[in-house]
């Protein structure tokens, strides 16, 4: 098998890594360089800067997957349909230059007649299905945008988008309850994080339980530097409340401060989960082109 | 009985009524001068401007309702404990001239270990209950924190908040939703309205239905000068969701602009409606100085 150019091209960061034929990553490497950073054109440029000497090897194969195959990216890739494997995603992918180099297209699905989408996530669902290794697993991607995402038969079926890390953001930085939190988040007190979770279980929407991060403070019964752990619990609570009722096991694919969060979250509920970080990234890049050699 | 000088006095403005021994409301004033623009011991000379004429006659009552109430206003009346009905609000007054000017406490109740407050849509409930009339009734106070409140023999049994209006203005202003939709909300589309009230009955969270705003926009399939109206519709949607799962009938209690939304997605659900205005207000503050009389 060939090299492999790895690249995951996000909105705010890329990063990269140089990949063994035998799937071994020999090396990484991450820039500030998110494709809102990218003048247009300027696409195989930051990647030469970036990744010019793994390119030198003739012989090199470079997947990108990520926003760099969105609209606002390099090259736009539609989006695969799932339900959806490698063999679909093999078959979809955006060559730009034939044989060397392309982007990997994100995947939709549709429920009760609306659409919903995810990049880049699709390569570490895989990943993480050859780390475990499982052909069927229910995997969440915990971010800005956190992915549900249900595969059987090594092809997702279905997933479900819940804007969990961009809600926090909000109401962290812009609501009412900005007025009372403490200028940074320092670090996770677990248990206002654990009240928050099983607050809301009970509550039923985030637009209810969200107030009760204004009361408590109101009458001093958590402490000003606990209440960005206890508003971060409400959040992903309801998160797990609406997509995981009754879940006893569980994938989490994301990074270290996040997946952390989540399994501590989903044992308050009593359910079990398994974490993956980065190298979710690699192996399932990894596997796509070793899919490609096979096909 | 004397004359009343009825005064609401909110966070961003001050509305005032001159209102008859009868109830009849005589003139009716407002004043972008909401606490927050009033400075320290500011809050006599505000009220003498803005109702000075009035306040001249030796006999008249004023009664101050709302935010001038809390810790940041005029003077902190401590929060009345539910059940409360006039009676216990009556006598939780808190008197700023003897006999002549009094701020109307807010409400507080707790439920599961978490409590609830208000302050000013107390008189707003008691109003609406003499207008109806009644002396119970489920009634909601649409607004930037809406409050649905449970009304029994005359008091007020519970209530619970939802940051409703806040979520909106957060999504609509600073969320990824905000740059796929248009500069102004316009008029309300109707149907996109009720589209999104239906879609967040089914999906559980308005974590997960908000990114429908995104991909809907995405995949072209609501215009995006309809998209304002979807979106309310989602935040509204998910309230009535959370908050009145199989609800037959509720008063609403705000502006028209606002209660007629209210009412077009309850509509939707199945539910009527009934819905009241400023005068709502104006009801409760005589109602309370009736209780004052004859007490």
């Amino acid at each position: 098998m060939r090299s492999l150019v790895a690249v995951d091209w996000g909105t705010t960061s890329l990063r990269a890594a140089r990949i063994a034929p035998d799937g071994a990553v020999l090396e990484e490497r991450a820039a500030p360089r998110g494709i809102l950073s990218v003048p247009p054109g300027g696409f195989p440029s930051v990647l030469q800067e970036t990744c010019g000497d793994w390119l030198a090897d003739p012989a090199a194969l470079c997947l990108v997957s990520g926003m760099a195959g969105s609209r606002q990216g390099w090259r736009e890739a539609p989006y695969c349909a799932c339900p959806a494997g490698f063999g679909e995603i093999a078959r979809s992918l955006c060559w730009i230059e034939p044989d060397r180099i392309a982007v990997v297209p994100g995947l939709s699905c549709e429920a009760r007649g609306v659409p919903d989408v995810m990049r880049g996530e699709e390569v570490q669902v895989f990943g993480a299905l050859e780390l475990l290794p499982a052909r069927a697993a229910r995997i969440v991607l915990p971010g800005t945008h956190s992915k549900w995402v249900e595969v059987a038969d090594a092809r997702v079926q279905s997933f479900a988008t819940f804007m969990s890390g961009e809600f926090y953001a909000l109401l962290r930085q812009h609501s009412i309850l900005a007025r009372t939190l403490p200028a940074e988040d320092g670090e996770l007190h677990e248990d206002a994080f654990t009240r928050g979770v099983r607050h809301a279980q009970e509550s039923g929407s985030l637009l209810h339980a969200a107030f009760s991060a204004r009361t408590l403070a109101l009458f001093e019964r958590v402490p000003a530097q606990e209440m960005p752990s206890y508003l971060s619990g409400l959040v992903i609570g309801e998160e797990l409340r609406a997509a995981a009722p009754g879940a006893s096991e569980l994938v989490l694919v994301g990074s270290a401060a996040l997946t952390r969060r989540y399994a501590l979250a989903l044992q308050e509920l009593g359910c079990s989960s398994r974490s993956f970080g980065a190298e979710a990234t690699w192996r399932g890049l990894h596997a796509l082109a070793r899919t490609l050699e096979n096909a």
